[in-house]
């Protein structure tokens, strides 16, 4: 396929575009709408009207690979019926040769298709030396940071990333096995509105956007994180995922069921646990009587809560359950440690959560 | 080593046993009284005394295999502590000559260890060409009419079962695959109550009861079903279980702490959930009041839930997701078709679940 793409071969407008293909398009701007009403970041009657992201700019994160590059199309051909802007974000590693080509090859397609750009080289290999992370930290790190710097500049903005159900499926698979509660278990959430951050193609399967890229005629950059350093996710990719999908050809749509409850559950258990923020001491502090008007359930989950909210650090599930065995012995005074010096207190009152640093 | 043991091979009691080993047992007794309370079977006062199962029997089902040789025996040497009477209960299923030496078995060391036994020889494929149903499907059948046969000359039963964790891991495999919500996704419960059936080694791994066995110079017969019909859970097992087990050496763990969490959520959602029995016409009507009143995650279970009571077929996740969105959309007279000939028809006052035919 010709590199980079000439202006007159990309379809103008999403009428331009093969039936099925167009199709794909919508779903995806439905599926959009739908998860940001439910998130509560647009109004329903809003989701419903015919230009419902008026004023928001989507920023397209696009690395120059096939799901980016979908993503970034998609969201060009949805504009003038959902009423958004769409703008390209895209930061160059600097690792090797590859990432320049890839930057330059983001830059031309964004010139043919007519659609903003902002790009910016970063030494990643230098971050990561300087914050001791693996380049993969380092690099996703400084992405969002981009990203996040990026939408600042304009009032209604979404950072929306190129994850698909097959990355989705890999999610699952890798909660499952480092051990993931639920709803976690059920994988990435498709919107996190504190971080203006949107998922539009999180249930459609990759093969579906390269599929759309072909009929796009539009190329793509083969995207070299998929052969990279976390191997776990490439073993679950190669060897167990097509093993699972050998014993249910429909796994695909089963993961993303379990994705839908889990997005209920997510959904249900905000609703129900209390807000939690540490007052002035940095400490948190839930009264028995809370705690007793919960079912072990609700307070598992909001003894999470409780410790996400100090800062960094997973706790592990044994110590969740000692906790909830030492408040359910009364057992005044127990202290329970956690990742990233929490520490959860046992008190006459009911149960203090702090920062032991 | 020998077969069938010698009487005065098998350790006598508890203290006779190589201290792990003895341990193993306390864990097990540990975990029964646990969940026997947890499930409401007895009280928490009663699970903490010195006698718990003080008047219980429990029915070993035992077909001669390691998992349910180990777990007669655990029940046998924890009955003076724990207080109950242990009888063994075995089907020949009457398909190989090994189903008469595995009852032979059974007997011997029902004998040796002084266990009464109530053993029953079933024509099994027989059943399954009269209920035009596979062998595994009959034999299960037959097994637990038996077992429920057996428990009804009892006052106070408990069917004890052998499955452990590596049966847990690999039911949670199975339920991923085939797509199981949650809480269900989390496997097998270890209390079903209305059939007055317990799991005492669900969280324990299966290597630790051949570990026991060979500490008690107690021999087993090896299992034929564990290279029969079901060839899926026999992939899962051999190929992918290990697969997940090299990416997390605690995968077992990390299992059983899934399995803990969806315990405390089961418990939690019938609690929740209103009761549900289907009235003279052997329908279930849900008030418009009740479904406003639960959040989407609830009203999604209830529907099942109804469903569930109407008898036997499993809803697909897309159309209990159909019927929600067509309540959603208050889509009067709007009706969903459910496998087992179960209906739901949107009416103005609510929700009607029922049969068809």
């Amino acid at each position: 396929m010709p590199y980079p793409p000439l202006p007159n071969q990309l379809p103008a407008r999403l009428q331009d575009i093969p039936a099925p293909q167009a199709r794909l398009c919508l779903d995806v701007g439905r599926f959009m709408t739908e998860q940001l009403a439910g998130a509560g970041c647009i109004s329903r009657e809003q989701a419903l009207s015919s230009a419902p992201l008026n004023g928001y700019t989507m920023l397209a994160a696009c690395s120059g690979g096939a799901d980016s590059t979908a993503l970034l199309l998609i969201l060009h051909y949805l504009a003038p019926r959902m009423g958004h802007t769409v703008v390209a974000v895209h930061l160059d590693h600097a690792l090797r040769q590859e990432s320049a080509d890839d930057a330059h090859f983001v830059s031309q397609l964004c010139s043919a298709a007519g659609i903003r750009l902002f790009s910016v080289r970063t030494d990643v290999a230098d971050l990561a030396a300087a914050g001791r992370c693996g380049l993969e930290e380092a690099g996703r790190k400084a992405r969002y940071a981009f990203y996040a710097k990026t939408a600042a500049l304009f009032s209604r903005p979404v950072i929306c990333t190129g994850h698909h159900a097959d990355d989705l499926k890999e999610d699952v698979l890798m909660r499952l096995i480092r051990g993931a509660g639920w709803p976690a278990l059920g994988g990435m959430q498709a919107v996190i509105p504190e971080r203006s951050l949107l998922r539009p193609l999180l249930v459609t399967e990759k093969y579906k956007l390269t599929t759309f890229l072909e009929a796009c005629r539009c190329p793509w950059r083969e995207d070299a994180s998929n052969s990279d350093p976390s191997f776990t996710r490439n073993r679950i990719r190669n060897t167990i995922i097509p093993l699972l999908q050998q014993e249910n050809p429909s796994f695909g749509t089963t993961i993303t069921e379990l994705w839908e409850a889990a997005a209920a559950d997510r959904d249900y258990w905000t609703d129900v646990l209390p807000e939690l923020a540490p007052d002035k001491n940095g400490q948190i502090f839930i009264a028995r009587s809370t705690l007793q008007g919960l079912h072990k359930a609700g307070r598992l989950r909001l003894y999470k809560k409780a410790l996400e909210a100090l800062g960094a650090g997973q706790p592990l599930h044994a110590s969740i359950m000692a906790l909830e065995h030492a408040w359910h012995r009364n057992q005044g005074g127990k202290c329970i440690q956690f990742p990233g010096g929490k520490t959860a207190r046992i008190r006459h009152g009911g149960i203090c959560f702090c920062l032991t640093a």
